[in-house]
C-alpha cells in the first residue's frame, strides 16, 4: 500500500492509521512507540507515542503524542456520545498541554482549509464556534468572565485562494501577538470511511508539509514558529485511490487471486484518469459531520483553555 | 454490473451509460433504441432515441429522446468551450420542445437537489442563475425586453430536509399556475469519473423515480403533471461502490485472474461497511464545476426560451 | 404618522403598535379590543384581542388574538431569557392552537422571506432550525420518539426571485399534502428600533397582504386556505421613512416648534431620494439577532406541537 | 453637523463628502484642496488632491489623490455602465500607482470587513472575484499568461470575530512576503443615500483608523507598512443618525423653524436609544448592490494590475 500511498501523493494523516500499516506489514509492534487505550461508556481513546528518531521514520510521523478519540461511526450527533467527546478533549488537550500553557496565556486558534467545499469546511468552521476574547481583554473588559484568557482566531484560506502559504499568514500573526501556544484543526484524509465522521485526532507535534484534505505543502511547527502546536483533525475523506487499492487486495483474498502492486496501481490510474489523486470519497452526510465535528472540536478545546466557564456561556463567546 | 448496481441502490441517470453498460455485456445494437452523434469543435453531441416499450424496458429508461453534450473534461471553463456548449444546449432544447411550447407560453424552472451538499446544489444553483420574468408581467411590464415569455423558478428542497416530497411541491404549483412546460435540473450520478463536469444530458422524459444524486423517490413526468418535462442534468459524483467493482474487473482482466462478481459485492460491503451505497467520489474541483455547469445549464435553457435577447441582458433577469 | 405610512407604503406590523398609534392620536382605549398584559421575570406578555370587526377597522387587523412577547434589548442570546421566551411561547402556541389541533395532526411550517438578504431571512432560517418529521413517518417510523407528529417545512422565497406568489406555492402543497394547520414565520417591521430583536409577536389570524419586511403581496389565512393559520414574526427593520418621521416630529416637540405632516414628507422624500419606502434601518447586530430569533422561535413552537420531547432532542430533528 | 458626526462616532469615509461638509459651512473652496472633474458619458469622475498638511487637518483626511467614480443611481448593473466605470478605474488606478508599482511587483489585495454581515462583505467579495496569481508563479508557471504579475489576497475579518486587529494580521502578511504594493478594498458608509451603490472611491492614502463600515480602529498606511496603499471604498450604509438630523435641518428650512444642534442630538438619541451609533439605513436591494461592485471594482484593479489582459481571461484566476 505504500506504493500507492506515495504514487498518488496521499499523506497518512493518522498515527493509528500509520500504526496499523506498519503493524499489516511487519506484524509487530513498533520500537520507540508506546501505546495506550482506554475505554469509556461510548468512546474509545488511543494515545499513541512517537519517543525517538528510528520511531518517527518507521512511522512516518513526527516524535510526539497523538491521542485518538474514537466513537461509533455515526454517532457524533448524539447528545450523550457528544458529551463524553468533549470531556474526553478536554482532558487530553489538559495532558498535552502541561506546563506549556499558564492561566492567562493567549492561545491563537487556527482553521486550516477551504470553507468554499465542504469536505475541507472543518478547520473555517471549529474558527466560527470557538470562543474568541481577546479583543474583550483590551476594549471591554468587564463582559468577560472572571479567569477568561485572551482566545483570537483565523481562517487563512488555502494557497489556490489567497495565493499566500498557510505559514506566510500564520508566521505573520504570531510574531505580531506573541501567543503562547497555537491550536490548528484541520479536516484530514483516513484510509478506511468508517472514520468519517467517528475519529478525532490531537497531537502536539503540529502540522507537518503534505497533511491534510487540502493537501497543501505548509508546515506548522514549534520548531518554525518558536511556540507549542496542537494539531487537531477529524478524517472527511478517503481517496478514492486507496479505496481502490483495497477492493482489489480483499478481492485477491477473498478469490485467492494473487494481488500485483504494479499492477493495481495500473489499474486505478486507468479509472481515475485525469482527475488521478484529487478525487475524494465522502458520505453523503458530509455536511452534517463536519458541522457536528467542528462544534464538538471547538466546545472540547474550549472547556481546555477555559477551565470552569459552563459551556453555555462559552458560546456566548462564538461569533 | 447490474447486480452491483441493484445492490447499492444505483440508478443509471445517462442514457449513454445505459447503452454502454447493455453493449457491454451484448456487444450488439439495442433494437428501438436509434443513436446519432455529431462532432463539433470542442463538443460532442450524442443524441439517443428510445422508440418503443421492448427498449425502454431494456435500456431501463423511458421511451424519448435523450440528447447527451460532452466536452473535454475540466474544460467547462473555458470561454469558447462554453459558448458553444450553451449554443449546442440551445439548439437542443429547441428540438427537444419544438411544437409543445409556443412563444409567451409560461414555463416553470425546477432545481432538484439539496443546497447545503454541494454535489448535490447543482439544481437550486441553476434556479439562482435563470432569468425570471413572470412577475414584470403582472407587476412591471415595462421592464421586460419585447417577447420575453413569463419565467418561474423552485428549489424545492429534499424530503429529509423538507419532510415534502417533491412532487408534493411541484404540482401544487403547475395546479395553481398552470405553466405550459416544466424544466427540471438535477445533478446526476455517473459511472465514470471522467464524466464529472464535462456531460450534459436532456431528454424529454421527465425525472423517474430513483434518479439523482439525493436518490430521491419523486417522480416528474408529463403523465403525472399533465404538460412537457424537459429534464437535464450533469453528473456530479460516481458511487464508491462502481468505484470499487470497475477496479476489481478491470485488475482481473490486466493480472487474468477471474472475475467474480458475488465476491466483488461482498468486497465493496466490507469497505464501504456502513456508509453503503451513500458514498459518492468527487473531485477537489466540485465547488467550481457546480458553479460553472449551473450557469452555463441556465444560459443554455435561457438561450431556447428566449430567442434573440443577448446573455448579458438575460443576466439582468436572475438574481 | 398614518399619511407616512401611506405614503411610503409601511404596514404596521406589531398589533401591539398599531395600538399605540390610535392610543396616540385618540387617546383612548379602542372598543372592541381587550388587551391583557402578564409580566414574567424577565419578559413582559401582551395579550391583545380584537374582537369585532369595527374594532378591526379601527386597528387596521383582523380579528384575532395576538400575543406580543418582549423581552429587554440585546437579551435575546441570553441563556436564562432564552428560556423564559421558549416557555412562554410554547404556552402562548397551546392557547392560540386549543380546539384546532389533535395530537398526530400534521403541521407545514412556512418561512416566509428572502434568504440571501440578511434583515429578511428570519422564515428561512426557522424552518432549518425547526424538527421536520413527516418524511419519517412514511420511510422510517422507528427513527421517530413516541408520539412524535408529522411536520414538514417548507421557505417559498420571495416573488422577486421566484416569479411565484407565495400564496401559489403554499396553497399548492396544502391541497396536495392536507395538513391540520399552517405556522407561518415572517420578518416584520417595527415603528421603534427598540423593538429589533425584541420582540416576538404570534397571532392566531395568519399573514395579511402587505405585511412583512419583503412586502409582498401574499395572504396566508384560513379563509383562503381553509385551515387554521398560526402567524409569527420579529420585527428586524424599522423603516427609515419612519426614522426622520419620527425626528422631526420629537424635535418640534422638544423646541416647541410646529410639525406640518405635508413638510415632514417632502422633507423625507428629499431625503431618501429614489429609493423611498425601500430603506431600512438595521442595527450592525442584525445577523446574530435573525440567528438567535429563528432557533428561538423554532424551538418555541416545536416545544408546543411536540409536547413532552425536549429541546436537546427536538435538535436532532432539525437539518 | 460635525458635531452629530463627533457624536455618534461617525467618520467621513468619502473625500467628496467631507468636501461637501466644509463647503456648506464654510461656503468657499478649501486651500491647499485641488479639485478635479471630468464627465463621460455615464460617469463622473472627481479627483481632489489635498496637498498640505494645513488642507489636511480642514479636511480630516491625510494629504493625497482622491477620485471618486459617481454613476447614475442603481445603474451599477447595467453593461454599459459597468464597462465604462471598469475602464475609469482602471485608468485611476494607473495615475495612483504610477512610478510606485513596476511589471512583475507583487501586489497584495485586502478584503475589509466582516463576510456575515452583508452590507460590510465588499472587502471579502472584493478578493472572492480578484485574479489571484501568485501561487502559480512559484508551482504551475505555465498556467499564467505571458507577464502576469503576482497577486494574493487576503479577507483578514473583523476584530469582533476573530479577536485580532486588521494591521496585525495584514503587517505579518507584509513582513512574510514582502509585496510592492497593497490594494485595500472596504464598504464605507455615506452622508446621503444616493451614493449607496453609485459611487466608488480610490485614494493612494490607505486606510485611517475609524473609517468603513464596520467602524475599526485599523490603520493601514504607508507610514505603518512601508509600501504604497490604495484603498478603495463604496459606501454601503448611511448612519440612521444621519439621516435623522438632515431630516430635522430640512424640515426647519421648508417651514422656517430654528435648527437647534443640541435639541437636533438629544432628539436622535431619543429615537436610535441603545443601539445609537450602531443603526444603519440600507436599501432592499443592498445584496445585489453589493455583488455587482464587488466584481466590478475586482474588474477595475484587475485591469490595471494586469494589462493587456482580457476580463475573461482574467476571472479564470478568481475563484
Amino acid at each position: 500500500m505504500q506504493n500507492i500511498i506515495d504514487q498518488f501523493n496521499i499523506y497518512v494523516d493518522l498515527a493509528i492509521e500509520a500504526q496499523e500499516l506498519i503493524r499489516g506489514t511487519a506484524d509487530r509492534e513498533v520500537e520507540g512507540v508506546v501505546e495506550d487505550v482506554k475505554e469509556l461508556e461510548n468512546i474509545k481513546i488511543n494515545t499513541i507515542t512517537i519517543t525517538n528518531q528510528m520511531a518517527s521514520q518507521t512511522m512516518g510521523k513526527p516524535v510526539g503524542t497523538y491521542v485518538t478519540i474514537e466513537s461509533p461511526p455515526l454517532k457524533i450527533n448524539d447528545p450523550y456520545v457528544k458529551e463524553e467527546i468533549i470531556q474526553a478533549m478536554g482532558e487530553s488537550m489538559n495532558k498535552l498541554t502541561t506546563g506549556r500553557l499558564q492561566a492567562g496565556d493567549t492561545v491563537l486558534l487556527v482553521g486550516l482549509g477551504n470553507w468554499r467545499a465542504t469536505a475541507d469546511s472543518l478547520g473555517p468552521k471549529f474558527i466560527q464556534y470557538s470562543p474568541i476574547t481577546r479583543h474583550y481583554h483590551q476594549y471591554a473588559p468587564q463582559a468577560l468572565v472572571e479567569g477568561m484568557r485572551p482566545t483570537c482566531g483565523i481562517a487563512p484560506g488555502v494557497l489556490g485562494i489567497t495565493g499566500l502559504e498557510t505559514f506566510e499568514v500564520v508566521k505573520g500573526i504570531v510574531n505580531n501577538i506573541n501567543p503562547a501556544m497555537l491550536v490548528v484543526v484541520d479536516a484530514l484524509a483516513a484510509q478506511n470511511v468508517n472514520r468519517i465522521g467517528s475519529t478525532i485526532q490531537m497531537s502536539n507535534t503540529g502540522i507537518q508539509p503534505g497533511a491534510g484534505v487540502g493537501n497543501a505543502r505548509h508546515s506548522l511547527t514549534e520548531e518554525d514558529l518558536g511556540i507549542p502546536v496542537i494539531a487537531i483533525g477529524c478524517p472527511t475523506i478517503v481517496s478514492a485511490a486507496i479505496i481502490a487499492d483495497q477492493a482489489i487486495r480483499k478481492f485477491c483474498l477473498k478469490t485467492g487471486a494473487m494481488y500485483d502492486e504494479v499492477k493495481s496501481m495500473a489499474t486505478i490510474k486507468d479509472i481515475l484518469s485525469f482527475y488521478g489523486g484529487g478525487l475524494g470519497v465522502t458520505p453523503k452526510e458530509i455536511d452534517e459531520i463536519i458541522e457536528n465535528s467542528a462544534r464538538i472540536i471547538a466546545m472540547g478545546v474550549a472547556t481546555s483553555l477555559f477551565p470552569g466557564i459552563s459551556q453555555e456561556q462559552l458560546e456566548l463567546y462564538a461569533v
